[in-house]
Formats: C-alpha cells, sequence, structure tokens
C-alpha cells in the first residue's frame, strides 16, 4: 500500500444497508470497471489504494450484492451502502445513489430499497388514493383533473373558466404549469381570484367536489411567501415542480402544508432524467416512487399514445410505483396527461383501473367548457356502468 | 376553426425576445414535427387551432427564426419567445426553454441568448475570474483547489488535513461535496473547526490565501440556517449543489451571501442533463452559462482523460462558456477536476490557459499531505516559468 496520511478510522454504525440497483450498460468488462468506479466514486470518491483497512474501507465504501448478466449489452447490479451516508437527508440520499455517477454514461438507477429507518424521515403523502377517493369519490370511479390554459389569458377569463370546470365536475383544476408570476397573471393577482372561483362554484352547487392548485412556479426566496398567500387564498392544494425548485423543496413545502392540501407534481424539466433508456432513472422511480417521498398526492406523467414518447410499458411502470408497497407511505394518484379525449375514456378506464386521475386538457374547451366538462363527466360515467 | 370559448387576447408586451437553440435529431420531416410541437408545447400547451387570432397566438407562442440541417440526422433551429413569458425568474425561464420537451427524446439546448433585461435579474459571480486573481494570484498562475476526503472522517482529523493543505498553499479547501449533516460528522462540528483550522494555517503564514469552503449539502428547509452557521463561524465561500438543491435555490442563496465569501459549484446529480449528445444541454451551457447565471465563482467538472468521459472538447466548451461575454456579468473560473496529478500540470496549464482552478485531490494524500501540497504548488511555478 503506499504511504498515506490517513488514519484508520473506527464508526459506530448500525449496520443497516440501503440498496440501489442499477443498470449498467456495456461489455462485461465495462460493467467490471464501471462498478469498481460506482462503489468508490458514490461514496469516499478517494483512491481506495490510500484508505488504510478500517471502518471507511469495510463500511463507507459500497458493496455489490448482486450482479446479474441481463442481455449481451446490460449486467444487473445490487449495490448496498450503509444508511448513515445520507444523514437521514433527500439530497444526500440522490447523491449516494447518482451523484457523482451521473456523469458516467450507460447508467441507469432502476431501484431503490430504504431502510425503515431512513423511511421515517418522509411523511409521503398525506392523502393519496385513500384520502382523496373518500373525499371526492364516495361512489368510485377515476379523479378527474385539468389545467387552466393558455399562459396569456388575463385573470378574469382563467377564473370564469375555473368555475365552469368545477361546476362541470372536475375534482382538480389546476393552473399550467408555466404560469408562474407573468406580468399579464401575476400570482398575487391570480390565486385569489381562482380559488374564489371555484368556491363559489362548490357553493353553488352545495357540493365541495372542487379545489384549485395554483403552480408554485416561483423564485426560491418567494415560495414561502408563495405558499402563504395561496394558503390565505384558500385553495385546496398546490402544483409543485421539482424538477425546476428541486425534489427536497418539495417534500419541505408539503410536510409545512396545513393537512387538509392536495399536492399535485408535474415532470417539467425532468424529461431528460428518464427518456435516455441507458441512463438516469426508470420511469417508475422517478415519477412514482421519488414523488411519493416528496409528499406528492397526485404525479402527473404523459400517458401513452399522446405528444411525448412514453410507452404504455413505462406508463404501467409509473402506475405500478404509485401504488406498490412504500414502507408505511400512502399511494399516490398516477395522473396520465396529454391528448385525453372522450374517446379514449373507456380505453384509459381498462388499461390505468379506477386509481387514476384523468388529466383532461384541451378536449374540454372544443365548444362551451360547462357543456363539454358535464359531457366528459357523463361518458365517464357511462363507460364504468 | 373549432368553435372556441377563449376570447381574443390583447397584450401589453415590450417586443423583447429571448432565443434558445435547439439541436432537434432524426429526420426533416421529424424536424418539422417536434418544432412544431415544441413552439406550442414551451409556451401554451393548448391546441392551437382553439386559440383566437389574438396576441397569445401572435407573441406568447415561441416562432421559429431559424432553421438549419447540419448533418443527415440533425437540424439546429433557433426559437424566440417573449421575454414576459419568464417573468424575470430563473425556474420559470427553464421552464420555458426546456420543460416539456425534456420530455421528447432527441431535443438538446445549446445555446440561449437572454435580452439584458431579463439578464438583469441575474448579478453573476461577485469575484469570478478578476476578482479571485486579484485577492489570490498578485503574481499570475491558476487558482489551486482541493476537497477534503474521504467521507467517514472524524472532524478533528479533517481540520489538520485542511490546515496542511492550506498551509501548503491550496487557496480553495473545500467539503468533498458528499459531506452532508453524517452522524460521523455533523454540519455544525465540521464548519466551525475546519474554518478556525484554515484561518490558523493563514494566520502562522501571515498570509490569507487560503480559504474554506464546506458544501452545503443538507436539506431545503435547513439550507439558510447552515449558511448562517457558515457565516459566523467564518468560511471563506461555500460549495453549491445545483443538482440537489435546484439552479434557482443556489442563485437565491449566492445573492443573499455576503460580499467576500466565494460560491464554487460541483455537478453532482447534473451529469444526465449533458452526457446524452441528443438530449439535455450542451455541457458549456448547462455547467458555465448556468453556473454564472446562479453567481458561481468557480464550477467544477470533470476533467478530460479522467474518470468520467469528458472529451477535450467538451471540457473546451465548458471552459470558453465561463469566459465568454455573458452580459455584464463577470466571467467564473473553470474547475477541471479527476486525476489531476503532478505529471499533468504542464498539459493542463497548456490546454486551459492561466484561467483555470486546478482541482486536487487524492494526488496530495501521496505522503505527507504537507510535503505533497508543496510539491504540487512548486511543480506548477516551475512549469509557468
Amino acid at each position: 500500500m503506499t504511504d498515506s496520511p490517513l488514519r484508520p478510522v473506527r464508526l459506530d454504525l448500525s449496520g443497516e444497508r440501503l440498496l440501489a440497483t442499477y443498470d449498467v450498460h456495456g461489455s462485461t468488462e465495462r460493467t467490471t470497471s464501471v462498478l469498481d468506479q460506482l462503489v468508490v466514486e458514490q461514496t469516499i470518491e478517494f483512491p481506495a489504494d490510500l484508505v488504510p483497512d478500517d471502518d471507511i474501507k469495510r463500511h463507507i465504501i459500497g458493496t455489490v450484492e448482486q450482479l446479474d448478466r441481463l442481455d449481451n449489452d446490460r449486467s444487473r447490479a445490487v449495490v448496498s451502502y450503509a444508511v448513515e451516508l445520507a444523514g437521514g437527508q433527500l439530497p444526500q440520499l440522490f447523491n449516494v445513489l447518482f451523484g457523482n455517477i451521473s456523469l458516467v454514461p450507460g447508467v441507469r438507477l432502476v431501484d431503490v430499497q430504504l431502510p425503515a429507518t431512513l423511511l421515517e424521515a418522509f411523511p409521503g403523502p398525506r392523502h393519496g388514493v385513500p384520502g382523496l377517493r373518500q373525499r371526492f369519490l364516495p361512489d368510485g370511479g377515476p379523479l378527474l383533473a385539468t389545467a387552466l390554459k393558455p399562459m396569456g389569458t388575463p385573470v378574469d377569463d382563467l377564473a370564469a373558466m375555473a368555475y365552469d370546470l368545477a361546476a362541470g365536475g372536475i375534482n382538480l383544476v389546476k393552473d399550467d404549469h408555466s404560469f408562474g408570476n407573468q406580468p399579464f397573471s401575476t400570482f398575487r393577482d391570480r390565486v385569489p381570484a381562482i380559488a374564489d372561483a371555484v368556491r363559489r362554484a362548490n357553493d353553488d352547487r352545495s357540493e365541495p367536489s372542487s379545489i384549485y392548485l395554483p403552480a408554485l412556479n416561483l423564485r426560491a426566496e418567494d415560495l414561502d411567501a408563495g405558499v402563504e398567500l395561496a394558503v390565505e387564498a384558500g385553495v385546496g392544494g398546490l402544483l409543485l415542480l421539482p424538477g425546476l425548485i428541486s425534489h427536497d423543496r418539495m417534500r419541505a413545502i408539503t410536510d409545512s402544508l396545513p393537512e387538509d392540501l392536495v399536492v399535485m407534481t408535474h415532470p417539467s424539466f425532468l424529461g431528460q432524467l428518464v427518456t435516455d433508456p441507458t441512463a438516469g432513472f426508470a420511469h417508475g422511480l422517478l415519477l412514482g416512487t421519488f414523488a411519493r417521498l416528496c409528499g406528492a398526492d397526485v404525479t402527473v406523467f404523459p400517458n401513452h399514445g399522446g405528444r411525448f414518447s412514453f410507452t404504455p410499458e413505462t406508463c404501467t411502470e409509473v402506475a405500478s410505483a404509485c401504488l406498490a408497497e412504500l414502507g408505511d407511505l400512502a399511494t399516490c394518484w398516477p395522473a396520465p396527461g396529454g391528448g385525453m379525449s372522450l374517446e379514449r375514456v373507456g380505453e384509459m378506464l381498462r388499461f390505468y383501473g379506477e386509481d387514476v386521475c384523468l388529466l383532461i386538457g384541451g378536449e374540454l374547451y372544443r365548444g362551451d367548457i360547462l357543456t363539454r366538462t358535464r359531457q366528459m363527466v357523463e361518458t365517464i360515467q357511462e363507460v364504468r356502468t
């Protein structure tokens, strides 16, 4: 061993490990070389030959627990890390799972298993599937959502649309994710006006079946004030964008919200983390599991057959991750969006089952909004019976 | 036109546009189809046939200003957007540039031109190349940086290492980016102890030539308190991780720091945004331009020929983006890291010139740290003369 200035270190560790499963693309030789790098890169990022025979070498460096060759160009490796490496915090957990290795092509994180002691740091969805079903859908059926659009529309017009969408029976009326604080519709003007419109629609129907979720698409230093303004305005939830504000900020905001607010998340700016099948993250892990860790009650993703590239398989993967067991965390509504039409209702309910949030867009604007919304709700009722 | 419920909208816009250059991969037919989608997807995300002939259709939807076929599989498109779409805020700027289109494979953002009115929202680096050169390098030469490692090392040992590294002449002594708030080295214990060690080294040399930059790798709700603790402890700067805390949080933290603190940024968890050459962002844009928008004085990236996949071309691209004109924003030090050795000093200075921050790692631990550090500093002096 090279002469090292490091003293051997003794550490008081629990012995608990978290498990990360990576698909490594390339020859078996490359796989070996990448994994040799990965277990060091994600942990000590230091020449292993300079580490004495101590607890850092034995327990801090990652361990390849299992390695299988999946096909000619791909191996699957399960790597374990001491749970202490994450320090109970999401950013450092992400760092251990994929920080530096994100810079090495051909490595995709496909699964994560967290021990209970680490999962405890994540309360998860406060409502999830059971909570929102009880609140909005006593008679069963899918949850219905839509986005207020298009950007540039004045606040009064948005509020009028929101009234009609709520009156027609849409449960979650959210801002388009591009609504930030633009001069033509500032957050301060928009949020109270639309919250009020949705409240009036509920009052007029004598049914509290709709809520408004503004997009919290603001500067980092304005997010907390934005939450406060939204809560005071009486919104029913928030649309959070982890690709823009970070997953951990989403988790922190969710943890701080009044209990009755619903959290919806949108994949803007996250696409490049999933679209390359040889890198980034498995769709279900990022848009399902991680969304739940951050408290999403509803997670939006592009439906197959729409404007994006998601396949039926990736959509199933996301929906499964939303509904799978994950410690004590509640399940989360998968919300496939994009190109949803009256004609696709039956197909989508067969594909996803009833634990789905149908995110309906432009279709509701092809004619009078209230009429079109009622048609959509009726079609769903007919398909179900 | 389909019967639309939207009223025609008149908007009071400045006429200023921001320009985004995308490389679109695939046939010319696919390029046309992707661009038709992109100009709508990034803006109104709404069926264009339902928008009346109004200011939303004319000015909010993006415009393809130029389109060139680069090779058999790639076109380059310059798209303009009304500057108002960003609302003067980085998250929504990112959203307009790449939000939903990130979900479409084969689209890479390669350049961005922001009008002066939008650039004003970004003070940029407070020191940059000129500031740190004046402060640390009155006689010229590259800036020197290193990371304290490995994770798991007790605080006292880290402080002793930091003393030697500072005493040997390293300008920027930073935490390894994986140092968060782990039980074996909490932020609260670590930061004051190392800040004190570096201060003593400066005092003992009667030369304030070294600063300590702790990694601000904490939970979202703990970041502000972490900054406060670090400032009180007398650190000389911070290591910020936009891949984990978001670019906009990095910008907000930088804007709030005392003027003398130096900001260094690290690409952890950002790799998957650049490594696929057909998607994500050009290396220079993400690691150079965006780092400067967020106030980085020094930006770390993997050097070519090291443990990662960066080529000489990508490294040149990052360094060029660090030093290119960008409104009134200061330039930023490119800090190539990974596998830096005594033998590579000459090659690296020839490659990058003197406006480079050499990030030296394990090499300084091959023997007594103070001795090895002095050897490195001497080698650099010799190579320069």
